[in-house]
């Protein structure tokens, strides 16, 4: 069976955002049949307005409402270390360690030659553009722990090395909390190789 | 760290909704930054004009975008049956079956002593009101197979038998493709006391 045209709509476009189901599309439609209007309307206006108002840093190309975002902005941040990472949601999860002062760099993905993307389809060029204008001495390569994130990272220290800056890696090692027994071999190969003296 | 006033707003928004953390709604968040600026218009009107736009049928209490909803218009439907459901969103489930083809009420939840829903809060005097008018000879009770399902079915024979309508109850018993394994002892015992010859 159909819904009605405006509620079947509203579960057609639902089911079309990841990790959503026709199931949970249909909950969810039902859930906002529910409630206040002015709440309907709050969640749809935020949507389009997001959509509309958002665009990228001209800087670090985090997603900001302004022409830079809200960390290229901050005087207080250290100018000279920049963390690079994949895509700008990353930038949310390193923003709440509080452990990183300095400003961030969106590549806008990793180099994956199975989909394609080399260098030249991410910012690489953008982010060397910056180094000399921001007196930038540490570039962090903050791409993920993956094959596409390691041969980011290894192509970025080839690619600065010869114009004085620093690269480095996040460490790769044991996660805090977890256990020895669930590791798997390459973690914990790396945490191995990765060990201090304490 | 807080995202960006747009961003930050469409997450709490989105975190509102049942089933959606705050994680799923920063992924969603960002899913909406990604895709087309009509898809994200789209999702939110659909949003937006569902709420303004649908209504509960006059009759059954379904949800329509016009007076009445699409079952009760439906002149092949017939009129002298009518399932009796929780939600509106149970119409949808039954009506996938084919296998009904009277129309429908909607008692708007199920007699709860503890949520202190009792009969008046339902749409009771609703239904009794159509017995009459449309000339209904049975009521199938499909509320849910719960203690509270079962209450309100116990509670509409009880009403509904002066007025000289069959009321029938949904068969309870074991899933189609299930396990007698994973059967509990209730469901078990109720495909037991249903049991029929074959």
């Amino acid at each position: 069976m159909n819904f009605e045209p405006p509620v079947q709509r509203l579960i057609d476009e639902l089911s079309r955002l990841p990790g959503i189901g026709r199931k949970s599309a249909q909950r969810l439609a039902f859930h906002i049949l529910n409630v206040e209007k002015a709440d309907a309307e709050n969640l749809g206006n935020a949507i389009i307005e997001m959509r509309e108002q958002v665009r990228l840093c001209i800087r670090c190309y985090n997603v900001t409402a302004q022409e830079q975002c809200m960390i290229c902005t901050d005087v207080r941040r250290d100018p000279t270390v920049i963390c690079v990472v994949e895509r700008a949601q990353d930038i949310a999860v390193l923003e709440r360690t509080q452990e990183f002062k300095g400003r961030y760099h969106v590549l806008g993905g990793s180099i994956s030659p199975i989909e394609g993307i080399g260098p030249d389809q991410l910012r690489m060029r953008e982010l060397v553009a910056r180094l000399d204008i921001e007196g930038v001495r540490e570039v962090i390569a903050a791409t993920n722990p993956t094959v596409e994130g390691d041969t980011t990272a290894l192509y970025l220290s080839r690619l600065l090395k010869p114009l004085d800056v620093v690269v480095t890696r996040l460490a790769s090692g044991l996660p805090v909390g977890g256990d020895l027994d669930y590791a798997d071999e390459i973690t914990l190969g790396r945490a191995l190789a990765g060990r201090k003296q304490i």
